[in-house]
């Protein structure tokens, strides 16, 4: 099997569990399935989660496309080619509690051919990330550490410097750089070499991937029964708000998609369900609200390097 | 007086009296007002009105600023100039009731300098237009109306171009071309010249200004008192996400802003309060709701040219 049909299996499977999985903690509702096909090549499958016990919104996309690299692509990579192959699983969770954080985490892999259809260069990409409402430290360290120790079973390089591009990356600059949430992990343009082949980015895809549900739902099931309020609930559709802003503004896939005729029902299944956009709404001194914002503006290290 | 100091003057009345306007009709909240500076030259003031009868989030902006072309603004302007002078009003109302449209206007006026600080060239610019979740043929056609007389009487070729610019311009392009609403008008880069001086083009600004009101409070007496239930207040929330899309992905004022170190919450008080985003939600076919889609994908003549 060539790595492209590989990763795809790869993808399958981990759809398959990722939304086996939080159809079982959530215990309610079900997956539903959107098969769509791409005008110039290929297609995907996208499927939505809502209004469970648990999750308010879910949405696990896979999709494999190909076609010609347009004008916005090549403005958007940062080698040249002619034709494309990209394949990747791209997933958010909106939990319905304040409590339980918002995740996001996407794996992916990408071909570039010349105009004699030649692979001419070839890069893995992916990572995932963290957005709670309310900061529990144990929470946060948690996911971090559960990427760490998959990152250290391939070079102990890794984890420190995905650490630091997902921080820069889930930025919200028009904020005064506050980001998106406490982090994870982020890399793209992982290249084959010499020393190491397609395979051993693709097991380090692979068990990314597997560490996904390990990281994020031990966090759910801790947070899901916590109490909250209607303050609370307010606090969390204003953050959601920071979401949308990051999404539509900065986010890289999103904009990208939006301006090169993806399909946008799929791109923008990551918009959480309810929001609010309240004026120059800041959160009083020493509050819980507070001291979220105060960790966003300034990331911390949340295990050992 | 010169023409700045004029314009000034008159976005200064004009927020005094739309101010005023809005907190009569609704007859239960004031405006609070926030004055901020600018670093780098100018500032505003930014009047905010939440949590009225009528109308849930209001934002009436006026600001003058000035300081040099950073290459930001080199890039999104189609002149060259070393310093600029910007000055004007910016106005969001979103009411409660679905069945009240929500409206935007701006009217500014730009100045650009060589490295002598010579003025090397200035033009105004402006428009408003209204966003209905329900269709009224005549709340379109009253608003429509009203800013044609307006045109009219300075430039019958104004209203028809005005009309079209504004339908391209406010559009959701990765909506199928879908429009933020029924239009209005839409100008800029209108330059005095040998035929044209600035004068006219300040008196064509003031005259727009003027029949803002004119043209959107007779619409919002006539539909506040409507019925509603709670599936036209979730179209209403969902609609608003096609707003904040808008706002967010392709409104130029508002990226720029964004990128250039703008005021934020002044830039975003433009989004509406609360807001759904719901995967792939299609109005049932022989609906109301998509009576709206169809108008908003089809922009129709609302009042003979």
């Amino acid at each position: 099997m060539d790595i492209k049909a590989k990763f795809e299996k790869l993808i399958t499977d981990l759809q398959n569990s990722i939304c086996g999985e939080i159809e079982l903690l959530d215990g309610k509702e079900k997956f539903t399935e959107d098969a769509w096909t791409r005008e110039g090549g290929g297609g995907g499958f996208t499927r939505i989660f809502a209004n469970g016990n648990v999750f308010e919104k879910a949405g696990v996309n896979r999709s494999a496309v190909y076609g010609e690299v347009t004008p916005a692509l090549a403005a958007q990579l940062k080698t040249k080619g002619s034709h494309f192959f990209a394949t990747g699983i791209s997933l958010v969770i909106h939990p319905f509690s304040p409590m339980v954080p918002t995740t996001h985490a996407n794996f992916r892999y990408f071909e570039l051919y010349d105009a004699q259809k030649n692979k001419i260069d070839s890069w893995f990409g992916g990572g995932a990330d963290l957005t709670p409402y309310y900061l529990f430290e144990e929470d946060a360290i948690h996911f971090h550490k559960t990427f760490k120790t998959t990152c250290d079973q391939f070079d102990p390089s890794f984890y420190p410097e995905f650490k630091l591009h997902c921080d820069a990356y889930f930025n919200n600059t028009h904020r005064g750089n506050e980001r998106r949430g406490v982090g994870g992990i982020f890399y793209d343009y992982l290249r084959p070499s010499e020393n190491r082949n397609e395979e051993f980015f693709f097991q380090f895809s692979a068990a990314c991937g597997k560490a996904f549900t390990q990281a994020y739902l031990p966090i759910v099931e801790r947070t899901k029964s916590l109490p909250f309020g209607e303050d609370q609930k307010r606090w969390q559709e204003l953050r959601r708000g920071r979401y949308v802003e990051f999404n539509l503004i900065h986010d890289r896939g999103t904009l990208f998609g939006l301006k090169s005729n993806g399909r946008t029902e799929s791109i923008l299944m990551s918009l959480p369900p309810r929001v609010r956009f309240d004026y120059d709404d800041n959160p009083k001194p020493g509050s819980r609200e507070e001291e979220l914002i105060s960790v966003l503006k300034n990331p911390r290290e949340w295990v050992n390097r």
